[in-house]
């Protein structure tokens, strides 16, 4: 049994800046009991990992810290489906350099990963009792119900494909086969996440909670186009890349809504300070026992200026021409001066910039470091710039485009982002967006339209 | 290699009576290879099966003497997903009970079954090979393609289930992994046939024949009500429970399209009686040596007098009030009598009937002989008189209806005979009618409606 301050304080750090949480009272529940919760994310390991990948863990690392243990499920089935050019043999290295990159981002964060699990979908989505139960699901399931789970991450098409109807059914089977308590994801999930719960419970089993972060637009400004696909930021990417990238960034003066760079200071930089001011502190969770400094492999100073006011989460650095730097203990702040004009773009540009390359610098550094890691991202994504061209014409020789393909070049088959050619507004949310889940990927991205 | 005329022969003893042949080149060459045809027909093990049974075994009868290698499919996860009510051990015993009624048919027929093997689903379906190809499938067939698949047996429903869209891929892919060279069914599956057709060689897997046996109205009569489940006539129905059943056929003078009697006739009795007429003769296919008299553990006469004309394959007894006995050489001159009026309803049914009780006896001297088939009949269909009741109550406790169910009655869900309660004019057809194939029956039959 844990105290009821205890339980208090872990249920803060769990739900956190969340958007919403389904079930409260069961996590509640089960942390009085004291017994370790157990949660899930998903994602489906295709295109490079992008920097919006932060978003994700940055909340996964508050779960880690109050001790949950955390399931990240892999869904290579689901790589494999979203894109059937690329076989079996590729996802596997996809999964395995996902798994290289997603564990170095909490280890350069400091964050404790004993209790972080990667698993697998073909660990048990091809078994016999999950897919009777997946059959099960599918004979008390109707379309109708399938489709509202799924509307808002599979892209809504003339001719959508069945594997979109099965994917909210699947992904609440994985709640029950990975054991956990509650599912993590973005508010995007959210209907997928109504649907397990109402359907889990018609199977036999149990309704679990359900945790959301907000959407978080992409670097490129939610309604921009993103049709340069080299404005994602790769977790790899050397700092003169990034440097490009984010001056490429759209972000105009006083623009609170369209602006990426601010979403994700709020979603990711803020977040990690404020971990590195508590930790500095000692002000950590009781429980967080774990968290030294010794233990990070980069940089445990908040984006802050040395010489900026204790508690500061982000200093925005100024061009000396035109004044001084200021130093925020709030987003809130921030976003206020931005939107009263008081911060130029350039301004909140290179102190973003400056931000994003200290996360980087540690990660790039362990992978030079990694020989391993070297040659799996060799094997996962071999010759980016010219794969395209080369995978249409092996696919047109072994797989013929499905029917309905030539009426509706925007089909819910889900692309890998190195094939993927964008051409809807909306996607330019997953250059710095929330992490795509594994049904994600759909809405975000397009299908090539040739 | 076999001889263009031995090719001829085994080809046509195959298609013969067929409504429709795709692929029959395909045939043609494999039997001019001299490689043993491989061919598959399905059924769901759910309900008791009716005599309507005889229809697709009559046309498999000459399958197995033109040497083709049979395998009968008794769908046990479709018959376990059709009635989420019945757990799977009551599903093995039913899947048991089928292979003995089936087996049984052709013992007594005097068919060889050397080259007759059953297959469960569940020996294959659950498997990590299948499922990955059921996922591939999916992620390449558009929702619109899996409905129009299906329209003919789906029932087409304002809620239809997720299942219902599976089906039809699941019905393409049982062909690879059954290994066949053709699927045989009724006409009604003709657009599952050629969905198989265009999407199996999409996955990189040989495009199968199709042979298809028209459809064969029901012994009530197409279009009429047969809300008494009781009109279907068992397998082993003792004699007065047939003789009451029959009676209550519907049967109008001069009518031959609603008439279930002599579309059984057509389908059944002819084909058996040319069957026993060609053995006696001796005319019997060359490669049908195995068929002999003394094989059959039924009567080897052809439903004629003793005292008909050679080649008599039907005699019409009449009440001698009303005159003398028809002797019909083909199913064509007793059709036209009919719909001269010259047969009256009630001869046609007495001579039907003692046709069909002399096909039913040694079925059920078989069954009585047979400790261990009786033992598994009380398992598989256990106190069917009382059975509905109970089960709802258990359905309320496990399995919530599904969404939708409460505002559609005629789901899809595909219900086990005894527990249907069918309201439609057309279930009708199932009385006497085409076996169901094991995707069939939610055409057939309606779901309880309460």
């Amino acid at each position: 049994m844990a105290s009821a301050v205890e339980v208090e304080q872990k249920y803060e750090l769990i739900t956190r800046r969340l958007q919403e949480v389904l079930g409260g009272d069961l996590i509640k529940s089960i942390l009085a009991e004291g017994r370790t919760l157990k949660a899930y994310w998903g994602t489906a390991p295709t295109g490079r990992p992008h920097i919006g990948y932060f978003v994700p863990l940055t909340k996964i690392a508050d779960f880690l810290r109050a001790g949950v243990e955390v399931k990240i499920l892999l869904a290579d089935v689901h790589a494999f489906l979203d894109n059937l050019k690329a076989p079996l043999d590729l996802v596997a290295h996809r999964t395995k350099y996902y798994e290289f990159v997603l564990r170095t981002v909490f280890e350069t964060l400091g964050i404790p990963t004993s209790k972080l699990i990667f698993v697998q979908g073909s660990d048990y989505q091809l078994t016999r009792e999950y897919n009777l139960d997946n059959y099960r699901l599918c004979a008390s399931v109707t379309e109708h119900d399938a489709k509202k789970a799924g509307a808002e991450v599979v892209k809504q098409v003339d001719s959508p494909l069945l594997s979109g109807l099965l994917y909210p059914g699947l992904q609440a089977l994985d709640e029950q086969y990975l054991g956990v308590d509650f599912q993590f994801g973005g508010v995007d999930q959210r209907k997928i996440f109504t649907f397990a719960e109402l359907h889990l419970p018609r199977l036999g089993y149990a309704k679990r909670a359900h945790l959301m972060n907000p959407m978080v637009p992409g670097l490129a400004g939610g309604k921009m186009s993103s049709s340069d696909p080299n404005s994602k930021i790769d977790f790899l990417d050397p700092p003169d890349v990034v440097r490009k990238k984010i001056k490429g960034a759209f972000c105009a003066e006083g623009d609170i809504v369209e602006n990426g760079l601010l979403a994700f200071t709020k979603a990711v930089l803020i977040p990690i300070s404020e971990l590195r001011l508590e930790r500095a502190r000692r002000e950590a969770h009781p429980n967080d026992t774990e968290l030294s400094e010794s233990d990070a492999t980069g940089s445990q100073k908040p984006f802050a200026d040395d010489d900026a006011p204790e508690g500061t989460v982000f200093t925005l650095k100024r061009n000396p021409k035109f004044g001084s730097s200021s130093h925020y203990k709030t987003y809130q702040e921030l976003e206020d001066d931005f939107a009263a004009k008081k911060i130029f773009p350039a301004d909140l540009k290179s102190s973003v910039e400056a931000a994003i390359l200290s996360l980087l610098e540690p990660i790039r550094k362990t992978f030079l470091a990694n020989e391993e890691w070297q040659r799996i991202e060799k094997l996962a994504y071999p010759d980016p710039s010219a794969s395209e061209p080369k995978k249409k014409k092996k696919e047109k020789v072994y797989h013929p485009p499905p029917p309905g393909k030539g009426k509706n070049t925007n089909t819910n088959t889900k692309t890998s982002i190195e094939t993927a050619a964008p051409t809807e507004a909306t996607v330019g949310t997953a250059v710095l967006a929330e992490a795509p889940a594994k049904s994600e990927q759909a809405k975000e991205q397009d299908a090539p339209t040739s």
